[in-house]
């Protein structure tokens, strides 16, 4: 698992069920809400720091989604996406990397075919029994709840990079 | 239980407890929130596509759930009913099904003489215990956390329509 | 505790932590939401099928406090109250009921007095020490999560008014 | 732990993920929400009442963290804050405490060389590894269920004022 991460340049997760834990909230006017981690975001300040890219791969589109991504920085964000196969493999050939530099976290049937692409591929314990049989890792952190600055911190960490990242916050 | 699941050609499902968890937010504005689950939501997805019927049935009505039943291209949608059994009945008659082709999820006592009457009858580990003592079975994911996608993997899988699902989704 | 539960004519609550798992949600705009339960509200009906009656006891205000009051159709709402205890005493002078015929469920120190002081007194497993030590039974139950159907089913057995409830709603 | 907590005069507290679960709710029109406990909130009235000061310092701004911490009467709050432990500093400069003298509670990295510097230091079970290495004190309550709460508590037992406190609620 080390060997995979030491090579990842950049991070590409789904949103529902994997920054999210998987509910939507409805109210009365058509209004939709999710709930996302403070503790994703800031895995997503310190990967970006290290120079790691990051983008959203989603086969839905919200507002609050966008914002989100707008507040993480993400890199690139794909919404309304119906094959994630697809586009997961267009950004790579727009960046110049290859499949083995790609972690990708998702977590119901349809990332099943990314997870089984990606060179680092990476679950969360409440994903479906496919993705979870062909990923190469499931984080113990729940989704929603931390489980992408679990996998970034891996990363950061097979890279070696993670010492020099806490010295900063110390006094 | 297989040879229950294997006659389904409906889904039906109540809403509070089922498809959520049991809570509704309220604000300050007389407006009310339900949560949902991505999980289910794909559940019925993969569940129109091997021709399998779905319904809902709920006591009250509220926006949040006609907007979900909507996006998820429920087939049937009662609200507001006040006799479940009924509804469940008159429903049956205008499909021309037979109970034994039908599978009821409930949770409370406003479920039980449905889960007494459907020829496969599923409730939720939080569900009031007589309601859990009538059902045929109890889902092992809590309710608005993918207990009825776990149904309806359920039934695919009794019907060897599964495997065929899957492949769709692999690269 | 059943000899207790079979004297109650009344079951009052507190709101925020045995409504509501404890938590307030809070918007960009002074607006409020909290959490309710519809296990508890189904039990608040069949409360009131027996002629047992209700009330609210609560140290704050809010509009979904009373729209869910309201849904509940409790006999009596008590808001913005200081001092719970004396609430309660003129509650029970209104009615002409005596302590022993007023079942309480509180869970924080704003409660302890009227814990003590009810005939029969419940509490939930988050409740503060205190509390927990002065009451008659915890539920299993999690506050907004069943805690006060667990409480009302209780007495109803005690007053071996269940069956015949349950069997309404039989097929 | 009970030698550092006697000497507390100030309680200091992070929001996202202490006064909070760590999660975010986010809506359709850049609209935010953060749940609170009502525990904490009860927490802060006991604190005040000894006397003992409270502060907030937090990375972020929101309309939310305003109206809670004007609700629950905390005596400073800071927002937007890049250097936490820069502004901790300066806060017991103008109020002419020493750093053994505050309590701080905090849970992620940004948190992490106050958590050093302060002379108690609290965290909770959901904090990075780095944190709980370097805390005093891992509560036993989540984040945003009574976590603070747990704190407060923790420090008016060391200083013997909560006997006194309890007696006030007693009947």
């Amino acid at each position: 698992m080390n060997q995979k991460a030491e090579k990842i340049k950049i991070v590409i997760v789904d949103v529902d069920g994997v920054l999210t834990n998987g509910t939507i909230i409805y109210g009365n006017f058509g209004d939709e809400y999710r709930s996302f981690s403070v503790h994703d975001g800031m895995g997503f300040a310190l990967l970006h720091r290290t120079g790691i890219k990051s983008a959203i791969i989603t086969a839905k589109s919200s507002r609050a989604v966008s914002k989100r991504a707008k507040e993480l920085k993400i890199n690139l964000v794909f919404k309304n996406v119906k094959n994630k196969l697809l586009v997961f493999k267009k950004l790579l050939k727009r960046l110049k990397l290859k499949p083995e530099e790609a972690c990708y976290i998702g977590d119901d049937l349809l990332d099943l075919a990314t997870i089984q692409a990606a060179g680092f591929s990476i679950t969360v314990p409440q994903a479906c029994k496919e993705v979870k049989e062909a990923a190469h890792y499931i984080t113990q952190k729940n989704a929603g709840a931390g489980a992408v600055r679990e996998a970034i911190e891996l990363i950061l960490k097979a890279q070696s990079k993670w010492p020099a990242l806490i010295k900063t916050f110390e006094s």
